[in-house]
């Protein structure tokens, strides 16, 4: 049995119009359909149904695959869904469909994605939560399958991604809190196999060392990334006898909690403790009082996935010569009154 | 050109397996495979790749399409990600996987749908945002696509399909706010078109009546469904020389905003007006004070749509022998403080 490369090689003509002479597409002539099916026969074609639309670009979707799972998205996304938009408004232009590939929490995500590729509906992929390691991001250069990853990791194919601004991040919000007089600062540490989480933590380090302060290791907090984790983080603080005096959380959905938490105790943002938040999502924006945090443009960010995502893709690489993009996405600080005495 | 179905017949053998003589299958034989191509050549074949993969059932994915764009979610979701976790449930034992299909606020979901099915990888959908006429529900059914709708229409098709008890709602919310004292009540209205919005305030105005009560057009309220819409219909309500005592929300989101547009104008949840919301989504749950609202099992949603639709389609339905599934899902009432005066 053969594939379809040699059977365009024995035919000598190309690979597309053999596929699309065994789609049946209408632009491939009679004749040349009748070549292809005779030769097909003659050899023993048997395709890889998979492997052909996602090298040849032929289907018209690109995937976006994310994980689901209460673990993760706190039982809902805010985050997702702008970015979505995004990327749909410029595939759009090219008339590409998104679909979105979710990978249940209680799914690996390496066999999750080699099943996709397996079921070959998508010229590319996207992939997001990448981890430190990430075998992910390996198969797919192996599979020469055009793809982008939100969210850095150590595996590294020389593979374009984009992610979010950690540093940035860690660095303002920690310098903010200090020019406030806090000395006890506690940090909301992330996963940290998640999205290199570890890079926050570090310049939270770095960034209260350089102003003489120390994160001994109570004061990296841990909790899942959802409102309940916020709370039971709250609970926490509260039940501290030495409570810090500010803290920097990295989850936009734990501030809902971590508010209710302190209410509950009586405790309030911004006069009990002060509280930098991570993104300005929208249940954020309707806190009472308005939390500080960092606003991200998701829909300018979606753009930027499908666009550096095009730009390796064979029909669309000349249309955007962006190279390989590797790109930091800067978030910018909202100043509300959580971080604040008033 | 002939489609597989003349080329079955021609050759006297079943549509699945020319079908997968074509693909290059390793399930179907060499001489099998060598007729179907000898006749595919002799009668010219064309397949419609589109309609193949989505009746025949062998992409091994099940389609979800859902509406993006923030007029619709307000710039995230907390509800579909539930569902697609009980759907994933479901399909898990299949070896199904479930994709995303996501329509921009900014495209027709008509045409949107009829593009989906033209790229072909997917089995079975599920259609929500469904509308008091729905064209996509006539669409599927002519093509013969296997499909269940979450969501009531007047397109009828004796198709599946699962809702909310939108009718328990309003009784419910409207016997307890009359039960609590209250003689004028607003009611937050949905959009007329969608889900068969008009059930809802149907029954709200009938329960009123059975207490003797009216729903004059002033106390139906309109807004978009997100949070920066439920600010803004406090703003309206604040603004009134006639405040109403009481309100009853009809979308998750808006219950956020509400709560806030209050809190800035110095009323209270509860003390000032009395809030029954809508379902108790996972920033509900961190609303101060609680929020009376509606407790729904989407994950059993999901679940439900899921067997549901395999209940249709040709390889599942003797595993799931439940008909056309016609089913209004439940919602239990959760007290909280925000209908009460303490």
């Amino acid at each position: 049995m053969v594939g379809i490369r040699r059977l365009a090689q024995h035919l000598d003509i190309s690979i597309g119009t053999v596929s699309r002479a065994l789609n049946g597409r209408p632009d491939v002539n009679a004749e040349t359909r009748r070549r292809v099916l005779e030769a097909a026969l003659e050899l023993g074609y048997a395709p890889n149904q998979a492997g052909r639309s996602l090298r040849k670009g032929s289907t018209g979707v690109v995937g976006f695959m994310m994980q689901s799972g209460s673990e993760i998205t706190g039982d809902g996304d805010t985050f997702f869904m702008s970015v979505f938009d995004g990327v749909q408004a410029v595939f759009a232009r090219h008339n590409l469909d998104l679909v979105v590939l979710l990978c249940s929490s209680r799914e690996d995500p390496d066999a999750y994605l080699r099943r996709t590729v397996a079921r070959g509906f998508a010229d590319a992929l996207i992939i997001s939560a990448t981890r430190k390691q990430d075998p992910r991001i390996d198969f797919l250069a192996e599979r020469h399958i055009p793809f982008i990853a939100l969210g850095r990791s150590q595996s590294d194919v020389d593979h374009p991604w984009i992610d979010l601004d950690f540093e940035g991040l860690a660095r303002i919000g920690i310098d903010r809190l200090v020019a406030q007089g806090h000395r006890d600062i506690a940090i909301a540490a992330p996963a940290d196999d998640a999205n290199l989480g570890h890079i926050f933590v570090e310049t939270a380090q770095n960034t209260l060392a350089t102003h003489g302060l120390p994160l001994p290791p109570h004061r990296l907090l841990r909790s899942p990334p959802n409102e309940a984790g916020g709370y039971a983080m709250a609970q926490k603080i509260v039940a501290m006898s030495d409570r810090p005096t500010a803290i920097l959380l990295v989850n936009e959905t734990t501030a809902i909690g971590f508010y209710r938490g302190l209410h509950d105790a009586g405790l309030a943002p911004g006069r009990d403790i002060a509280i930098i938040g991570f993104r300005e999502s929208p249940q954020a924006k309707f806190l009472s009082p308005p939390l500080t945090c960092f606003r991200l443009d998701l829909h300018a960010l979606g753009e930027a996935l499908a666009e550096a995502l095009l730009a390796t893709m064979p029909a669309y690489k000349e249309q955007y010569p962006l190279g390989t993009v590797r790109r930091i996405w800067p978030m910018e600080l909202v100043e509300g009154l959580s971080d604040r005495e008033e």
